[in-house]
């Protein structure tokens, strides 16, 4: 039987019950914010670590190691005792009897928040992904640095002219900071760390195509950074593409505006679809699959039950939607934390959900960036340095923001790339 | 039409080409070491990197990220102008022709230097391999370490006891410096690094069991040390099994001496074989498929082969085969690049090869080792400081020799495993 909306059911005995699905920015921040809350919280993740995700396109680019922007969640979270982490992949909720459900065994549940973020999107076209792999997971990250390593490795052996062009041509699929920060680090990849291991070709020859369907690259910045933005890039080399879409996608590469362009490397950075959440509650979703929550993050019909980060449809200040965002996620998985606390306290609930905006930052190669604080533009070297400083401060983990610091700072002297391996590949 | 024994048939017009399967330590010192030689070297690698194979089982259990131990073949030999690097499988040669047949196309030779190393040898029970993984590649070090913490992770969620138990038991099979610091470093791992972290099973309980077939650990060193490592292993906690094959092993564990001992992880250390490179000759090996080669290293009847490090098997000053180690292959590719330069110079050819043997060391946990200097014995921490420092500084690369130095300073102060990473599962 389905509790009445609103109410909501706890066990008879034991502190109530927190599930936690996912362990990203939203889920980590809300099992963190309830150190102090008499609760037993169940944190679940299909992985076993915390990934910083706005570094991971260094990852794909060499530039950084996969250990060096994940830290295991049970270290994270290894002195606050009313957590449990569980490895466990989640595939259904059952809201009436409070369960979840996972090949790890049933979980119950009190109170559950869903942060189960969001995966890329091909808007229906998922036959392209084989030929353009998406940005999401540490796997995704080291397929593409594999990816576009072999694909200088192969122009190095070919002899025919066009096959060679197109091995040294990368396309990447969408303006977002995500496809700003793989062109610029991919044309830096082939004009500096490889310039001169080649004796063939020339890496400095590499073609970077960035790809954008919509007027501007960053839509989500003040038109003056988009613009300060492309230039950059074209300064760096790279040549963009804005107002087109792309029509075709296959092993040859890209069809934009019913041009052929040879690419033997694409990489999608264009959608995102958020995780089957919606699908397991059987609530309503926006076409990204986000779940529509009510001012205080639950979803409507579930009062138990709280969506947060990108699994979220969370309207913000200017209707628009809450950014798909680090900081958003920390402020939602913050925010229903307070909610849980308040309501097992029998404390008056908060103030409905409020996101603050602080900023938008990208980066644009090894010296430039630009970062829009609520309205106070900054761009170029300051704001690279800015950048730079906020994503150290914001890694978890003592260890890794030491090593990440180190391997940026020996990337900038020297122009190397520490992390040139191709594997997964049979050999 | 075979060239006579002893003759060599050059091209008629440029430098002598001088191809190098492997860019392990045997052919890339050879590479190396015909920098000023008038020849052009072509040094071909189904790998892009240089793996520092003597820290993989550091990978394997958590401590360290395989860039760390990993570098660019191209990066390397950037500065020397006469090698040409080629990413490609081998998979035949042509004697006759003096051609290397490749995926990457045939290459052409004047002198052939087979640098292919070693895989790991289940003694002709390769159905063994799926249930106990070697250590030999990155993948095989981030396929273990996977297992490893899944284990940790599984036992967790276990409500069966005699299944925990064996999902908390590690079996590893051979007594060498593998087998010798894989045991210790999984000890450490659930002993230091994990114990705090799981909230049902005590990580410290984990069952560490090291099989070696013969009467003692570390055969090639002196007796003595054997006995240090061994009290070593067990003052750690490390159960050490010695002079009991294993009989059988399968999902469920090992058998040994008829007793079966039920475990979740076993681990691979214990036999080696050479690569195909005998095959492709169709030459003389022995049972572990390593090249008969003349005193200067080259193959029997053909004086333009030469076959060096794990390939080959090479007498030493006691008769016994000169062992697998590193110092081994970077001697003999170091004496092969010589004959070579001394063959194109129309200089006397030098003195048969001579292993000089350094020394044997290895290290138990984090805080003791054992060496031997050519008998100079030397145990414990002093050891384990030498062997640090040995291992740093052999090391390629002085942003890995940096970053090493920094993980394991880190790790030796907090006691933590910094790439504690469960990847490479469909998750």
């Amino acid at each position: 039987m389905q509790a009445p909306l609103g109410a909501t059911r706890i066990r008879a005995s034991g502190p109530p019950r927190v599930v936690i699905v996912g362990a990203g920015f939203a889920g980590l921040t809300a099992a963190r914010a309830l150190a102090r809350a008499p609760v037993e919280v169940t944190l679940i993740d299909k992985r076993n670590y915390h990934l910083f995700q706005p570094l991971l396109y260094q990852v794909a680019t060499a530039a950084l190691s996969p250990a060096e922007i994940a830290a295991p969640i049970r270290a994270i979270v290894r002195r606050q005792k009313n957590v449990r982490v569980m490895l466990g992949k989640v595939d259904g909720i059952d809201t009436e009897r409070q369960l979840v459900r996972s090949d790890a065994g049933d979980v119950p549940y009190d109170y559950l928040i869903l942060a189960t973020g969001a995966r890329h999107a091909y808007f229906g076209r998922d036959e392209w992904e084989a030929f353009a792999p998406g940005l999401k997971k540490i796997e995704d990250a080291t397929e593409i640095r594999t990816r576009i390593l072999l694909a200088f490795e192969r122009a190095e052996l070919e002899s025919d002219a066009a096959r060679q062009a197109a091995l040294l041509t990368f396309v990447i699929v969408g303006g977002g900071p995500t496809g700003v920060e793989l062109a610029g680090a991919i044309t830096e990849l082939g004009r500096m760390a490889l310039a001169a291991d080649f004796r063939r070709i020339d890496p400095r020859r590499t073609r970077v195509v960035l790809v954008e369907a919509g007027p501007r690259l960053l839509p989500a910045f003040p038109e003056s950074l988009s613009e300060i933005a492309r230039r950059a890039l074209v300064k760096l080399g790279v040549e963009v593409r804005l107002g087109k879409p792309v029509g075709v996608c296959d092993a040859d590469g890209v069809v934009i505006d019913g041009e052929r362009l040879a690419a033997r490397t694409v990489v999608w950075a264009a959608g995102v679809a958020a995780s089957p959440a919606g699908k397991w509650l059987r609530t309503n979703v926006d076409r990204a699959g986000r779940v529509k929550v009510a001012p205080d993050l639950s979803v409507s019909g579930h009062a138990d039950v709280f969506a947060v980060g990108d699994t979220a449809l969370v309207p913000g200040p200017d209707r628009a939607p809450v950014p798909g965002i680090a900081p958003a996620a920390k402020q939602q998985g913050k925010y229903v934390a307070g909610v849980i606390a308040a309501r097992v306290a029998g404390r008056t609930a908060p103030a409905p959900f409020r996101y603050r905006h602080a900023g938008n930052l990208a980066t644009i190669g090894r010296r430039a960036a630009v970062i829009d604080f609520n309205g106070f533009k900054l761009s170029g070297f300051v704001a690279w340095l800015l950048w730079g400083a906020a994503h150290i401060y914001f890694l978890i983990g003592f260890r890794n923001r030491l090593v990440v610091l180190l391997s940026w700072l020996w990337a900038y002297v020297t122009f190397k790339r520490g992390v040139r391996l191709i594997t997964g590949r049979e050999a």
